[in-house]
């Protein structure tokens, strides 16, 4: 019995990924470039077992039992890297120096996320990241990085995207087989320590499209999505060299801009895909407030939505400490403890349960009420960080027979 | 001194104007196209009294004196309808028949709308229609309606498709002078009677951005934009089509995919635009489930939203009384009486305070939650009608002394 336990990490693209060419392959409409966030506070954790003596393949994925087989994406993900690792044993074996055949042995793989799914943050991208590195690790596969950013874009595009720490460009690629659909690292971690990020976590009672469903009805309907297929080269290569010259001011604005153009064409999609609600506005509206009090006129800060309601604010380091009082202010929480939990106290000790904001921002009250209490649930504060992790022994989700530690709480 | 009062009607458009190719002369970047509504619902009410004694030019809106030097685009009309009458006073007196030099008198003017300013609804439309309108008639204009349509535009640009009943093309126009910027009627009110409409009045606490200010902005910074002038002429042919056809069909989807389109590009737009609320997108939902309800899959009701949040139905009659009790079930009003009272009884008398829904349309609610009582606050259920209107003088909103018979309770 071989195995291995990895975390990967979040990411959250500043230009986003909306439309397949090949849904098959998952292969693009265009380029993306995202954040890749810190594993100590949003990850994915897998640990896969393979053992000559298990009757089959079995998942669990959060605690819960699933049917491996019913899993597509997954599927994908077993096959490709068992392919490589057949490859490796049958080279050994040729050449007289046989090595275990793991690829025939069936395994066990144990996930779960450190955050909620309540909190609607997708995590279809880590989970499959974490998946692809650890069957890597598990195979001992001679891949590199990109090569294994091909086969977990096969579970979840976003996913390849995950296996790079830093900032990440995922490139559309133009074969029709997807051998050149492929993430690479555009900046390392190190490159701008001074971007942090807060996750504001946005209430939503309703269900949204799913994104997988929803980017291709955007293909298939939207007049306006022509077009931006036109726009976004222009715009990878712009945030590129904002990146490179750490000019959050350029960076900031293109961010804003492509996140309101993707909620855009998912309004011009018929028919039409809505993922913000009047909270989500409301962070958009104050962030802008915010920007344009600046004493400089600089950025200083910049908001982008995925396929959902929770805003995810980027910004510089020193601003971080503004903006979450900002967003305590407007968007007030239930419960104070949960709601700051992670935010490393960046507030101070006298941060819980009272008014900080500074008089000069209150004057945003004009444009933007306070909003319900709850509208945001909870803040979490992070920044740029590293790729997968291998983790030790202790920290396997399997113990000794291959079965979960934990189970879900039913 | 001579004493003139009309109406004019407003008007919602299914092929959006969003765009001036020439901010002075109100000349857009697309054609548009609109439904007028019935004056007997809502209305713009207009009385302009000439007189030599009169010492200078006054203005009285919703019964409050404005400076009338103050405003722009009422002068615009002031000295486009005097310069034409004065041509007439000079011709006239030319050919040895002189006429009274009504172009040179001073002018009071006393306007009201129908409907109250915080039920949100574009009044500068119908506004500036009845002014243009009740002028021609004073100086007793030999100008045509599209004549009298290039004035008004210079007023408010859509003001100029109330002058016509029915059915009504801006034409975009292709001259630098505005010459050719016009309305025309493609179908008089008469011709689709079956056609209504219900104004769904949304409560919103915030303050939009004025539409003059806005869509310049979408000109300037939305790259989106570009692709949607390259759209509209296809849609308007179809549009035109379409109701010539009475093709419900084709005007309910063009006309909810033009809607959608125009707010993708305001939220295209740097810093961005809404006008839609989490209400305005909880009645999209419910007419798109109405429609995928549909027994024989055709659209059933199309919703059109102009720059702010309150919903415009468009269906035929006899889907208006289900589209009514779907409304009042899903967005509950207040005060059953005020909610109700310009639904004509449709419900009939069981419908205040009841909840009729046939048991087959609470199932949305499964995606479209029961929103808070208030979100909408009123319905006004209307139909395609005509164009301006000349009123008898008792109707006059100027006394004998050229003052106004009622001013604003403060």
């Amino acid at each position: 019995m071989k195995t291995v336990t990895c975390t990967a990490p979040v990411n959250i693209a500043v230009i986003k990924y909306w439309g397949k060419r090949d849904t098959q392959l998952i292969l693009p409409t265009n380029d993306s470039l995202s954040v890749t966030l810190s594993q100590d506070i949003l990850h994915s954790k897998t640990t896969i077992s393979a053992a000559k003596e298990y009757s089959g393949d079995r998942l669990w994925l959060n605690g819960k039992e699933e049917d491996i087989t019913k899993n597509k994406r997954m599927h994908n993900c077993f096959r490709e890297t068992r392919a490589i690792r057949k490859a490796v044993e049958d080279k050994a074996a040729a050449a007289g120096q046989p090595i275990e055949l793991l690829s025939t042995y069936p395994v066990h793989v144990c996930s779960e996320n450190n955050f909620p799914t309540a909190a609607g943050l997708a995590s279809s991208a880590s989970g499959l990241a974490a998946l692809v590195f650890t069957l890597a690790k598990l195979f001992d596969l001679p891949s590199d990085m990109s090569e294994l950013s091909r086969i977990a874009r096969q579970g979840s595009g976003s996913a390849c995207r995950s296996l790079f720490g830093g900032f990440v460009a995922w490139e559309m690629g133009k074969e029709a087989d997807g051998s050149d659909s492929k993430a690479v690292q555009v900046a390392p971690e190190t490159h701008w320590p001074e971007l942090e990020a807060l996750v504001c976590v946005v209430s939503d009672a309703k269900k949204g499209t799913s994104s997988t469903e929803g980017m291709q009805n955007t293909i298939q309907t939207s007049p306006l999505m022509a077009e931006r297929l036109k726009v976004v080269p222009g715009r990878m290569e712009a945030m590129k060299k904002a990146i490179l010259a750490k000019d959050f001011e350029s960076f900031g604005e293109l961010t804003m801009r492509d996140s309101n153009q993707f909620h855009a064409v998912c309004l011009d999609t018929f028919p039409p895909i809505f993922y913000l609600n009047d909270t989500s506005r409301g962070i958009m509206r104050l962030i802008h407030e915010y920007n344009r009090s600046s004493p400089d006129g600089k950025i200083k800060a910049a908001y982008t939505y995925d396929a959902g309601p929770n805003a995810v604010i980027y910004a510089p380091k020193q601003n971080m400490r503004e903006i979450i009082q900002l967003i305590a202010h407007y968007f007030p929480g239930t419960d104070s403890d949960y709601y700051f939990k992670d935010t490393y106290g960046v507030l101070g000790g006298a941060a819980l349960g009272e008014n900080y904001l500074p008089a000069a921002h209150t004057s945003f009250e004009e444009v933007i009420p306070v909003h319900p209490v709850g509208s945001v649930s909870r803040l979490l504060h992070t920044k740029t960080h590293d790729g997968p992790r291998v983790l030790s022994e202790k920290d396997s989700l399997l113990n000794e027979q291959g079965l979960p530690k934990r189970t879900a709480q039913v």
